[in-house]
């Protein structure tokens, strides 16, 4: 069980990282070391051809690794993002997104985890990100 | 010397890339296979602590990558970011970030860069990135 | 069901790898998009303190990540790889390795997957890859 | 000025990384955050075609960084790998690889870098490493 709550979470989103709480995504589950969010489509995330921008992808695995910490360390709300591999797969459909995070590694000082987006209703993998954050001093 | 005016790169940005359009950044150079780039501060971008958003600051390179790209291959305007890797060394100021960007390895399929981030008149870099763009077919 | 038998993959690396034909390492399962190897320990692969060191592990997942490759794509004996980013989670044990390796993405000009590597009988990641392998034009 | 002597490092390496010490490179300079090393070509280290393996490029990139590392903190002896991430550029030649490395941002608990491998007598890069370093508490 996530040691963080959703409501919790949203609210974190909302006063620390205003640029990603405005892309509105939902939380489908959040668990120890576990998170799957949705991204709903709006028109203003497409770069041209319709199809959602890296950018915001990148934004979404973030903030998704960002909710693995914390259902792990409820207290690490000041963990940063230290590096961000992302890997652009496919084309994503003019969807909404779904992204699964996992925590591979929480040591004393770094959290590494990984992060897999999809197009809704398709299996194919849209991209892969790895992530490690910085935990703040214990 | 670019093979693509700033004019003509600002051009492609508002008419592809309209989320990183909507940052306002300025080109300060762009040579063939370099490019420097300025991004404004805004309120709007920040994170708690009002300072620049990770995600931001990734939007912010790949841009400057794009640039770079097409400052050697103008009619490439279709190519898409395949791997981005970016490193978040420290905290960015409440000010304006600069941008360096270069090809490090022009292929026949592949882009290869780096884009260094700084805040303004600092000289310690905030944020590297390494950025692989997949080209058009030629 | 792999479209390379493990003797033939086996005889590739020995014909063209021989630095990495050196390590022993076994092929426990191939199927298609999908490996899993194991590499005996020795002293001489270690670093101070009787562990593996990180750059045998780098060369174990990039064996087992061509494995995958031409496990999709037999005749893809030219592949090379372009991307290699190895995240390094624990130290591993005085004892074999086991890697799994799965493809994410077969493009057309790029094969996108990832390894993880374990220490023998340990369920802890041990090290982290992805992998992209440049394939040869078709 | 480093703040450890080549000599220092050459004997560290073959203390605590005898699988680094017997590719036999040679410290060209080593200032304090910087570091070139010189890689004499051996044919037991290519691939097929002649050319310098994929593992090997990572195991020499991995070196100079860390002589990166103990050139400000000569004391860092047990610093290892957190990441690293390689991407391959162009077939080297059959002959001595250079490496060019140096320190872009030295915090408390990390280190981050990146290494440049050419070709000697080649001004076009061959391959291109960022690497971060846990160093010991402090």
């Amino acid at each position: 069980m996530s040691r963080i709550t959703s409501e919790r979470f949203q609210e974190i989103v909302r006063e620390t990282l205003p640029f990603a709480a405005s892309f509105g995504a939902e939380i489908l589950e959040l668990e120890e070391g576990r998170a799957r969010f949705r991204l709903p489509f709006k028109g203003d995330m497409t770069r041209q051809g319709g199809t959602i921008a890296g950018p915001i992808m990148m934004a979404f695995a973030d903030m998704v690794m960002y909710a693995v910490v914390l259902s792990r360390l409820p207290d690490a709300v000041a963990s940063v993002t230290s590096n961000l591999t992302m890997n652009f797969l496919r084309r994503p459909g003019q969807t909404a997104m779904i992204a699964e995070g996992r925590m591979l590694r929480l040591g004393r000082r770094l959290a590494f985890g990984e992060v897999e987006l999809f197009s809704e209703n398709d299996p194919d993998m849209v991209a892969h990100a790895t992530l490690t954050y910085a935990l703040p001093g214990r």
